[in-house]
């Protein structure tokens, strides 16, 4: 290996294949599907990765559906217009000889029980089934109604698209409903957020390396920060966003899965049971979230979006300090940021660690932001990631100041990721193995909303905020005597 | 300050500036002088660090003196020659003006102290005086002698070239010597190897940063590697060489030195009293160096060199085992290693982190051997500078192996270091303002010839190793079960 060279790549060990599949995708008409779903699917199809025989029955309502040759042409426009890989013909002519057709809704399955018949009579009556339910929270329950009722829980595994419950009782109600049908190890309910990537490179970051595992905790560990500013606005989302608010739908759902794998114990192995149990232990030592640790925003502009209500007091932003009261944590305040129609779009875990008891150095002057700022280590989790390590170094020159100074790894350059899979993608190959590293367990989500329920019922109003911004400027004070982590172009001197 | 960009520089602190000087260069003709001072302390004059007046007097055997002329186009020489600026002309006749040349030896200095006389009436008689001695070690008695007999030890500083003494007895000696003349506050023993930059740095990331303050010491650290290959052979130098050796020209006065830094408890301050005492304690704490805990090498055809014994039993590689034992460090093993004629140049300090304590993480195949090493914090002190951390890091795709991945922070490219001093500038400037910092201390020197005594005493005959390599073989049973770090081009995958 070269500094600047890619590695050839880890050993060769084939990527486990999934036993054959019937795939039963409903929404397959939806934005979901068409943007990462179904170009998902095909990936794995050109990486190799999709079982030996499959099907993909696509289904919606009847009064947009497709015949399977239009539906087929649909797929291929996906393709093309959101797929990372090139669409060659013999690939697509196999993929789409696949793909059928079905209409459903909970009320008459007939269509798409006839589908499903014919697609496993091709490949074997015992195959395994995955129903996919890109389909808005709603209709999540009739939905699994009828699956149970017609039987298409026998061999299948269902996976359920986000939110999850609205509040603590709702997501026990839909957890009741999905167990009338389906066992606990034949659910995965998706937190796509972090992609298994990102979550193994932080355990192999905590883990594996003997400079950093000592100081995790917290007598080293001043604050932690998950930051996931976004610049999109709701952009046409309002029936979604009205009814679930940033808290709900970034909040529960992924940054505070993502503090679990953080803040988690090391696991006794890495498999789904071990980290499912770390995780769920972090749960339990999140203290309730209360309203006056919390901040809601409001973006100038969200009220005359088509579809939001005139007074709409929904959060389009949402800062709030978590605390894990744990021998590890305790004292260390998590922080955690997110929001739409922000100044940048980021994926960030930052820590920032204590100050040394003694201050040789001079510092440079007050008014520099970065150079007063502790050390701090950040883990950029978009693909295909970033680490880095702010730290202090001695400024050139003949006195003794000292400047802010990073230490960085970039895994583009390092390693090759040109056949990496997105999360997407890693997370439907998952389901078809029956992996549920990255899906969330029942216990656990229903911990995360009851310590959600302070926050949701007394939920602060939300201020405004202009576009572009980092949200409310009371999101500052949260973190005082801290400041949040700034991106670099952001930063004085810049 | 943008990832890529530099640094606007420190706060302009100005350089202090020395008092008035009359400097006296004995060995003003030879290659030290030639190479180093001379251009250095031009350099001092452009970056506008020398004293408002001072005067260079030039000495050197009568043999070979030239005239103050032939001084001046003799040094003009070395300028362009060895210089780092632009020799302009304005600059140079100013520089010019206030240089002579005046014949000296032990036995008669009256021509030299014609000239110092000469320019001390320019200046102020009462002006101080800078005495650099870059003459033969066996030289060093009879200038003091000289220098105290004829009163320049008055208001004098003097500087003293290494080897500082060749055991503990001569380097006695030579301290009863120069105390007969000088206070020690007034001698400065040179050890150009660290610049006060390189140390500074090193201090700075251990004693201002809050990451990796806490792991400095024998909890965390495995070992400790000093690493300082030359690929240059002895050069002609075979006369000083044969005398000397790698030993006692590069562990004692250099590597034992940056050990002191490395290993030294945090000081109350970074004055040189501080920072001496710090690494005062550093060398009581190291054990006596016995010599199945060295090996000594020779290159293959050093014997063949001109002016070499034709069965030298000298080395010119060494590798040694240091303890330090005190409660940070007891058990961790510094390991020092230094020689000609080797396979790269480089000024390296490297700490080994320990394992954690669980392995959850698949590595690579044992036939890799990078893979296989623990963390590792290395400083590439040669300027500008390099910091990097070797950790692990999951490799893409979808297994849990981790591979080899670097955090990297390079001086150049985060600050402007282009009006940075090198190391001798730094010292001349230092000595000027009295600062001994970087200078070693009589109680220090004699400790490290203390503890070198054993090794001196039985030292291990040479083993014969290539031009080229990495020294004999045996030096990689010394730090077994450890491996040597790599520099990255002769890394495996390379």
């Amino acid at each position: 290996m070269t500094r600047s060279g890619l590695l050839a790549g880890p050993p060769v060990v084939p990527p486990a294949l999934p036993d054959d599949h019937v795939m039963i995708l409903f929404g397959a008409t939806g934005d979901l599907a068409r943007r990462k779903l179904l170009p998902g699917l095909f990936h794995l199809v050109v990486a190799g990765m999709m079982p030996g025989r499959y099907r993909i029955v696509g289904s919606g309502r009847p009064e947009d559906a497709p015949d399977t040759e239009a539906f087929r042409a649909h797929v291929r426009r996906a393709l093309e217009q959101f797929g990372r890989r090139e669409v060659r013909d013999d690939t697509w002519k196999t993929f789409a000889e696949r793909l059928s057709f079905a209409p459903a809704t909970a009320d008459d399955p007939q269509a798409l029980l006839a589908a499903v018949a014919e697609a496993e009579a091709d490949l074997d009556p015992a195959v395994r089934r995955l129903v996919y339910l890109a389909v808005p929270p709603q209709a999540f329950a009739p939905m699994i109604d009828m699956l149970s009722a017609s039987n298409l829980t026998e061999r299948a595994r269902v996976v359920i698209e986000k939110p999850f419950g609205s509040d603590l009782a709702s997501a026990q109600a839909l957890n009741r409903t999905l167990h009338k049908g389906f066992d606990e190890d034949q659910i995965f309910r998706i937190d796509h957020f972090l992609g298994k990537e990102a979550v193994q490179n932080i355990l192999a970051f905590r883990f594996a390396n003997g400079l950093f595992e000592p100081v995790w905790n917290r007598r080293h560990v001043a604050y932690v920060q998950l930051d996931v500013p976004e610049r999109l606005t709701i952009e046409g989302r309002a029936g979604f966003f009205e009814q679930t608010g940033t808290f709900r739908d970034m909040v529960v759902t992924h940054l505070l899965h993502v503090l679990g794998f953080i803040a988690m114990e090391p696991p006794s192995r890495l498999d789904a049971k071990s980290l499912r149990d770390a995780t769920g232990k972090v749960f339990d030592a999140i203290k309730p979230i209360e309203p006056d640790r919390a901040v809601f925003g409001q973006y100038d502009g969200y009220r005359r979006e088509l579809g939001v209500a005139i007074g709409s007091t929904v959060e389009t932003f949402a800062a709030v300090e978590v605390e894990v009261d744990n021998p590890r944590w305790s004292g260390v305040p998590f922080y955690l940021r997110t929001g739409k129609a922000m100044a940048a779009s980021r994926h960030t875990v930052t820590l920032g660690f204590k100050e040394p008891a003694r201050d040789l150095f001079a510092r440079l002057p007050h008014d520099d932001g970065v150079a007063h700022r502790p050390n701090e280590l950040t883990f950029e989790l978009s693909d295909p990631g970033v680490i880095w390590v702010d730290f202090l170094a001695k400024m050139p020159g003949p006195t003794t100041t000292v400047g802010p100074a990073s230490l960085t790894f970039r895994y583009g350059e390092s390693f090759d990721v040109t056949n990496d899979l997105e999360a997407y993608e890693r997370l439907l190959h998952d389901a078809m193995l029956g992996d549920h590293t990255l899906y969330t367990r029942a216990d656990g989500i229903e911990r995360l909303w009851e310590v959600s329920a302070p926050l949701l019922e007394r939920a602060p109003l939300p201020l405004p905020y202009p576009q572009g911004s980092w949200g409310p400027s009371a999101t500052e004070q949260l973190v005082a005597p801290y400041s949040w982590h700034l991106p670099y172009p952001d930063r004085p001197n810049g």
